[in-house]
């Protein structure tokens, strides 16, 4: 993997990578916003619910749908009307969002009636490809590959900033959960604190490990693996599998078999097969209905504190927002006021809808 | 507060409520289901979360959107093709919801490599009012006072029943949450267990009041009250205000000012005051932009465990889906994936906004 770091005339930077040594000659990181970025986002403490909100007032104003012609994640082709990105032999780029939730710029807080502290942090924009038109699934195995490394190599170089607890790398892909931008991108959120549900399903972790030695997510996945009926794809070194606990109808996960703490503890047999299940899985859900299937994707690690987390299990969770083809579930009372997941399909079922997709992922090239 | 209990034809429950005295000369309790209720929902554990999803695979089958020529809430009027509800003199009606996430019939739970166990609770539905075309904040502040003696009766009556533990009141209003009928009315699910949102919730309380002795929301009302920039509705028993630590732009809480646990423990002032909140927080959210404004109601209460409960504080929390407008605020990533929710909006000027929406909430007749 070959990396080449860019500052933006805006003050934000700009990641570079691709398989084949970059050629830099030349390349500049533009930026479709001329004035410095002027972000100081805030946490404000919930007192009821025991957990951090973070506050960036001028969010609001970020573009919803912009009109066809422009795409800030294509390449500029005219300085004139400068784009997030340059032209350029790479292959997957990162930068730093404009409108972040959390940013290392954020310096103070209001005083007011409950805690408040800087929303320090990091908001980050993965473009997966330079093709508009393409799509995470479509990529080739290899190039799906190099962007586990560089998911790998942002957890690393964003676990090295002061106050970073934890990385989460995300898709929301489709109008249906709110995407703006159709160019195939994802998210890195950079937390100076484990969010509350990776900071639950670690203790959970945590307690099964002391009293088992061995991981839970490991254990779940030797036992789905010997029931059969919900696993999507089996390899040497990776799963993918609607899981018997799903709380969305075509929900999937995909992890390597054993405990991997992060991106940055794969190895290349591992990340290979890893690429291989999720290709898999993005195929079928697009094979499905014929048609882009779309989902929040987010893939759980260790935290980035500095300690062994044995405990953890580097895996990807797919949510979708349809129940049917036709059908949206709704998170309504029960699951938004509640937190208590109402399912209206077996994962047997749905399982069994998956599986009967078929699809050729390729040779890896 | 008039009630009458009846049995519907296929096994459920219906009640009806009034002010008056109940007519109840020829009334029987109809269904539009001719077969008895087959509802076996059941438990599976989440080990990695560490809680309880429910599934129902019957409920796939539920009617969506229903065709405006039948409104199976509107009150039968050929017993040819019956509704849920008879003619009458009632005002709030009660029943058991034909398509139950969970059931006190659930007997079994199939074997899995997870822990299961029988969906056991309850699922109704409040109607609450005969009037199709109405919605909750059109209703006199009388009619809701009743419902909330409905709602204390409700949660009396299920916190009899064996194995249940948490009752929770709510509404999903609008199209944009998923509502798939457009007659006023809420739901009611009874959880044979302490669910997620509000068992951290009470932990929280708990710990707060156990340190100094006072509730947490009580404490944080105070505040509110002092601060007064979000305060909505200030009676002398009961306060509305949007949260300072709002998760949701047009969030808003309405509740009690001294801590009372549960709807059964209010006295007739409070319920009195607590009506004209509710009312006043409904009337601006519809005049805010001349349009049903669509939101998800939820009511937190204290556990039915037969314990004394000083520490929790009933209220009611809105979460509309609306960031502006035009524009829905999606739960994403961030949201959906890390429990982590990210605000593009300052609770300060969303509570100005509906400060400025000027209302008329009646006189309580």
């Amino acid at each position: 993997m070959h990396m080449l770091a860019l500052n933006k005339p805006d003050g934000r930077q700009l990641w570079l990578y691709s398989r084949n040594p970059l050629n830099q000659q030349g390349i500049t990181a533009p930026s479709p916003f001329p004035a410095p970025l002027q972000a100081n986002p805030h946490l404000r403490w919930h007192p009821l619910r025991g957990e951090w909100i973070t506050y960036a007032g001028y969010r609001q104003e970020r573009t919803f749908m912009p009109p066809p012609e422009y795409n800030p994640l294509a390449i500029t082709v005219n300085a004139d009307h400068p784009t997030e990105l340059p032209a350029g032999n790479w292959e997957v780029a990162v930068f730093d969002n404009r409108f972040p939730s959390l940013t290392t710029a954020a310096h103070s807080a209001p005083e007011l009636i409950v805690p408040t502290r800087p929303a320090t942090g990091k908001c980050e924009v993965v473009v997966y490809t330079q093709q508009a038109d393409s799509s995470l699934g479509a990529l080739s195995l290899a190039h799906i590959e190099l962007l586990l490394q560089v998911w790998a190599d942002r957890t690393v170089q964003l676990g090295k900033l002061a106050d970073i607890l934890y990385i989460l790398p995300f898709e929301n892909r489709g109008a249906e959960v709110g995407t703006t931008l159709h160019h195939p991108h994802g998210q890195i959120y950079a937390y100076p604190l484990v969010p509350p549900v990776p900071a639950g399903m670690q203790q959970q972790a945590l307690k099964y490990w002391r009293q088992n030695g061995q991981g839970l997510l490991e254990a779940l996945i030797i036992k789905e693996l010997n029931d059969g009926r919900r696993i999507l794809y089996q390899g040497e070194h990776a799963v993918a599998f609607v899981p018997v606990c799903a709380r969305y109808p075509y929900e999937v996960w995909v992890a390597p078999i054993l405990a991997v703490p992060t991106f940055a503890d794969l190895n290349d047999d591992q990340r290979r097969d890893l690429a291989r299940a999720l290709k898999m899985v993005l195929m079928k859900y697009d094979g499905l209905w014929q048609r882009p299937f779309p989902y929040l994707m987010a893939w759980y690690q260790a935290p980035v504190d500095g300690q062994p987390h044995p405990e953890c299990h580097l895996h990807a969770e797919f949510y979708p927002p349809y129940r049917t083809a036709e059908k949206l579930k709704y998170l309504a009372g029960t699951e938004l006021a509640a937190g208590f997941f109402a399912m209206d399909a077996l994962p047997e079922d749905k399982a069994r809808e998956l599986q009967a997709v078929e699809v050729d992922i390729g040779n890896g090239l």
